[in-house]
């Protein structure tokens, strides 16, 4: 072990890194052990404490330690598996999307029929809800005969509004106003709606890297451009990085996913939501929450959308049924009380309302139980496609892959061997019949080019075993 | 009748006009009478031929003549009733939307339930399909159980895809591959992204005057500006004035609806069609063809969208089953073959896709010959309504008033007398328990402060008479 050398050619903080790391490689720090105080690092180095903080929270980045609230820095049990990211590729700049060609690839690979669809994020099993939605469906033609044809209002049905309001009082106890809630078509309407209402071409938008691809897409749609923020795969959005981001760009919009975040699967934790809200009313900029799979987590425990955590008017939260129970119905909704005007100019200026009949038939569908029924069902069958594809990909793939160990939602994201191109694997899937999402969609910066997400959100079947295996033995010879 | 004065300080070619107007107005120019010759009069008058031809093509626009291609110009024959428009107030530059809180107020009444429903566009005379779409609708559950809950492809169903390109071939006699046509919530989406396809924040888009409401927010809501084209009620779009705003203006897209246009009800001939495109053409924009009401002829001969006049890839052409079907389905197309990509990218950015148990019910109701029989029952109706209300109007408002005299679609268009404020109308009548379409809001200009649109496509009853009556009664009051 080196002491800090004030003269040599290396940034002090990274020495302060290199020197708590070989602690712990040689086991001077163990798992648990508390770090030096700052400040005690601090005097002991000579190093100020501002780079020692650096320093640590680099470190916390890597998952080689955690912070505890009022307490400090502590060595992290090393679990298997754990995913360490790639440095970003685009020096923490705003960009414009760089993939859209494979981006328009994978959406034609992924929307092919025949494919065993491991590349969508969807839950496609929806047998259990389907003939209870079928006969709430005939129900709302019987009631309500002509007027399920006719035009929705812009803001959608008053009545589904009240049961999605009634829903988040019945899971986190938030009392929500349903004249603050619109209905739109599916949840990637409600970020278009969303992000339109607070930002225009050319303004920049921060987003957690890695990030849903269709988030990318709508900004880049915009004209947009994005930036990139830092998260850890336990956390979520890095705090201390955010901070680094706002002061850094003039950022109109945060566009974050709280709550089971895709494709890491990763939640923030409430203490970090609060800091997540407190630093985006000090920037005075807007978060726009993305909160689809909040019904999901395996254990049934629906956290809070960082919205109900505070009164800030700056957050607008997007929920949607088609991660939940249906795709098709495309019905999505907004929550928002300062910017829900424009959201309603803009609403009806895009897509004048959302279908229907479909809104009635959720209505009653939110209003029986069975929507509760329903997610009591799909979570344990999410959760053991979730532990048979994590065991298939530990035993067909190389041992140096690393995987996400979600805790709910529907897909697993894979770090695979430095070697092996995502996009290549993409591209020899689709040719075996396997759809895949290769992990540089979700970047602007393309830098997440050895990893890839898989859905687990589909019926298992042998072919879904079969195209596991496939991929590991191609990874192994990409490898 | 004075000879031209060319020291007076009138423009030459008002001049020309009074002399004409004289003319008629004294019998010495009969309807079905040639106007002498452009160059004739030319000599005759001293006045150069293109000013005397800019005098006709405004004595054509106040409909006081008419051109007969390769013949000349003939005196009109004075029908009771004919709309005169107000000079254009905007001076033909391009503007932002400047009835922002009308739009709103009016969008708030016209959703309002309890109303007389004069304000809305659609017919919601949906009764004769609703039975059929149900039972279309349940066969489609029976069928496609779970899949009919899940996401459609981006651009839709390819057996819709298909029975739209079938219905083009059937009605027009056009081949549209099926390849070329994208499914979009709605006709409103199918604009949105059309227009975000060929222009951006900044552009300056072309419409025609009085325009549909619509059209007007939703160039408002992409940061754009409109520039109105003015129109002959009896032809649509006036070529000669496009072309002046083509030359003066860096015109990015036309946004025109060549058939049943909303409000005016007004088709473009053929040969106009034609022009237009050559036009598009020559000048190298976009015409983004809203063509919704297409089927609602009522004498059922469908008029032929400018894009299969020609084989300019500069046209997009927006079609719905909102208009005929089912509104609250959302179900809209898009035609075109150059911007397809584009349009795919936006599509997923925007709205994933469009609902799925919505377009295969659509399929089923196409393909069973269902939609056809329809049409041919939903148009008598309209035109029974149509009658009914232009004779209530007739009856009741006062003897100046204007009216349109649809040959299809679900709307009058009414000229009031000219101390009648439009917007003091709705506010009235909103009060009173009925919605109509101030004419201010058809205009980015808010020209036409003493127009107002009624629907006639609801259910006839005593209360639809009762309205028109109190109608009638307030502009009497307020005139």
């Amino acid at each position: 072990m080196l002491a800090i050398n004030r003269d040599e050619d290396v940034f002090l903080y990274r020495q302060v890194i290199d020197l708590i790391a070989d602690n712990i490689a040689t086991g001077t720090l163990r798992p648990g052990d508390r770090l030096p105080s700052l400040r005690k690092m601090s005097q002991s180095t000579g190093v100020s404490v501002p780079t020692v903080r650096q320093a640590y929270i680099e470190l916390e980045r890597q998952r080689r330690v955690e912070s505890r609230p009022q307490s400090g820095f502590y060595v992290r049990p090393q679990a298997a598996n754990d995913i360490v990211y790639p440095a970003p590729t685009s020096k923490g700049k705003p960009v414009c999307l760089n993939c859209r060609s494979l981006m328009e690839r994978v959406s034609d690979g992924v929307n092919h029929p025949g494919l065993v669809p491991l590349g969508i994020a969807n839950p496609s099993m929806v047998k259990p809800a389907a003939k209870t939605l079928h006969r709430a469906m005939k129900r709302v033609m019987a009631r309500a005969e002509e007027r399920s044809l006719s035009y929705s209002s812009t803001l959608g049905e008053p009545t589904l509004r009240r049961q999605i309001a009634y829903h988040y009082l019945d899971t986190i106890g938030a009392q929500v106003e349903p004249e603050n809630i619109a209905i739109t078509n599916g949840g990637q309407e409600a970020l278009l709606l969303s992000l339109q209402a607070v930002a225009n071409a050319g303004d920049v938008i921060a987003v957690e890297t890695p990030t849903y691809h269709g988030l990318l897409e709508l900004i880049d749609s915009l004209g947009m451009l994005a930036i990139e923020v830092e998260t850890c795969p336990e956390e979520g959005v890095t705090i201390s990085e955010l901070r680094r981001v706002l002061e850094d760009h003039p950022v109109k919009a945060c566009m974050f996913s709280t709550t089971l975040a895709n494709p890491l699967g990763v939640t923030m934790p409430e203490e970090d939501r609060r800091r997540l809200v407190a630093m985006i009313d000090e920037f005075d900029t807007v978060l726009i929450e993305d909160d689809v799979y909040g019904d999901l987590r395996f254990d049934g425990c629906r956290p809070i959308p960082a919205q109900f955590l505070s009164n800030s008017p700056r957050i607008i939260t997007c929920g949607s049924f088609s991660k939940t129970a249906a795709p098709g119905y495309r019905i999505g909704w907004v929550v928002t009380e300062r910017y829900m005007d424009t959201i309603t100019r803009l609403k009806r200026a895009f897509s004048c309302s959302s279908g229907l009949i479909q809104q009635l038939t959720l209505t009653d569908f939110l209003a029986s139980g069975n929507y509760n029924r329903h997610l009591k069902t799909l979570r344990p069958l999410l959760k053991r496609n979730a532990d048979r594809m994590s065991a298939l990909v530990a035993e067909h793939f190389p041992a140096e892959t690393r995987t996400s160990r979600p805790v709910g939602g529907s897909v697993l994201w894979l770090e695979l061997p430095k070697q092996v191109n995502a996009e290549q694997l993409f591209d020899d899937a689709i040719a075996a019949g396997i759809s895949i999402a290769p992990g540089q969609i979700f970047s602007p910066s393309n830098r997440y080019t050895n990893f890839t997400r898989l859905s687990y959100g589909h019926p298992w079947t042998e072919k879904t075993e079969n195209a596991i295996r496939w991929l590991g033995q191609r990874v192994t010879e990409l490898s």
